[in-house]
């Protein structure tokens, strides 16, 4: 009999995949970590019972998390990944050359474990020699342990419900914004404006409070809630609708990016903009 | 015990509403038609297990169907809609003032019985006295029983492998397109290019053999497969990026709908413009 791995999501609905068979299922301080194969969407990354990331799609979620702040930036050369132990943002930081150091801050270790033995095809680019890991809580190590400055930093975290809700503190933020170069920019995942518009407005209020601009974003992520999720990218300068990242990239590297791409991805339901101060 | 309304996806998938009762029950000589209260999500009109519509979240694909191609008009006033007995894009319609008639075609009447009794959001627009409604197979209507001339002829079908497959052939495409007035529009649903991409191939290269142009957009439909849907649009007179229609129309009305969106709309993620010829 078909075996199926069940998402139960808000709002009374779920999603299913049929599953061949379990690949890695471990129990970490903090979490349970699964990797499953999937019939027709290839591997799964499963924590606590939720969807992380799906071989399939995951190129929309670290493409579009990755390459926009990326191209809104004229050269960005020092990046802070917070979360994203799968190692997807990496690898997307990894295609831009002007990029000289990455840090990689998950809380844990078995992720990126269970990651570079299981999902290569975005945790291969773990041991670049460009990426340095840390295994700290993300708004500690901010805090406390990096004295690092950054022109781009990424929350590629799980949801602000749940552990990663110091990532989408105010504080945390104020701590965010004093790390950044100049001209440096801060993104991090929001949630899907179908069924959470509570915490995109939460969201949305304290980046505002923090840092000077702030701008919301879509994509379509088959992985999550509703197809449809959010991006928010924070700066103390203005931030471009348009690539401006003029430096040499392979632009057949990404199979859902490109420059169109870029700026449509700003324009925003009318319900969505409603969420938002005018 | 919560009872849930499944839908079989393709691609080993199945998404799950969780229902608080069954309201209608019926089969027609065509086919099965439910009506379900959702827990969260409002009204689901199913027809043979397939979900047609979710109270929640149709207006986005009701104003995406109707909307980019009635602004793409300077001044639409004949419409033809080839299914869509649900109402919803006949609502889309009457927020323009400009269009004079609509005549909408349906298969099967207890589709629309069932709608006018159970869905008003989406079929109290049924009963305006700028719509004639027709009960016939959509490709025979066109071919045989009308005569009229449209600026706008718009299908809201089911899927193009199931009943509805006359609808996307090439034979349909010719005789619609020899039925559209000058400047006239046709725009057609497509599918999920996460999962269907051979029928977005055959579908692109069907309305090109037929039209001088064809462009594709997308907008997010959470309750389709993947949260990301397809719509094509032909005409042979060359299509604009933006809304072009300037006739007084409220804008307070669109949950979806604006300008920003009606020009991101066409920017296609890279894997969906190699599916298309260059």
């Amino acid at each position: 009999m078909q075996k199926w791995f069940t998402e139960r999501q808000s709002a009374g609905t779920r999603f299913s995949y049929a599953i061949k068979r379990v690949i890695h299922r471990n129990k970490s301080k903090y979490q349970k970590i699964e990797v499953l194969e999937s019939k027709d969407n290839g591997k799964l990354l499963i924590i606590d019972n939720f969807l992380m990331l799906c071989e399939r799609f995951e190129f929309t979620y670290h493409e579009m998390l990755t390459q926009i702040p990326l191209f809104s930036h004229r050269k960005p050369e020092r990046v802070l990944i917070l979360g994203g132990g799968d190692g997807g943002c990496i690898r997307e930081c990894l295609k831009h050359k002007s990029i000289k150091s990455i840090d990689l801050c998950d809380l844990d270790k078995k992720v990126i474990l269970a990651s570079k033995k299981y999902l290569p095809f975005v945790a291969s680019s773990l041991i670049s020699d460009r990426v340095n890991i840390h295994f700290y809580d993300g708004y500690n190590f901010l805090k406390q342990q990096s004295k690092n400055m950054y022109d781009i930093i990424l929350v590629d975290s799980t949801d602000p419900n749940g552990k990663a809700a110091t990532l989408f503190s105010q504080r945390f933020y104020r701590i965010a914004s004093k790390r950044l170069r100049k001209n440096g920019i801060f993104c991090t995942i929001g949630t899907t404006p179908f069924y959470e518009s509570r915490l995109i407005r939460m969201i949305d209020r304290r980046l505002r409070s923090v840092f000077r601009y702030t701008k919301h974003y879509l994509a379509f992520i088959p992985m999550y809630q509703s197809g449809c999720w959010s991006f928010v990218i924070s700066s103390d300068c203005k931030i471009p609708h348009n690539a401006i990242n003029k430096m040499q990239i392979d632009h057949n590297s990404f199979k859902y990016y490109n420059k169109n791409i870029h700026r449509a991805a700003f324009a925003l339901p009318s319900f969505y903009k409603k969420l938002l101060p005018r």
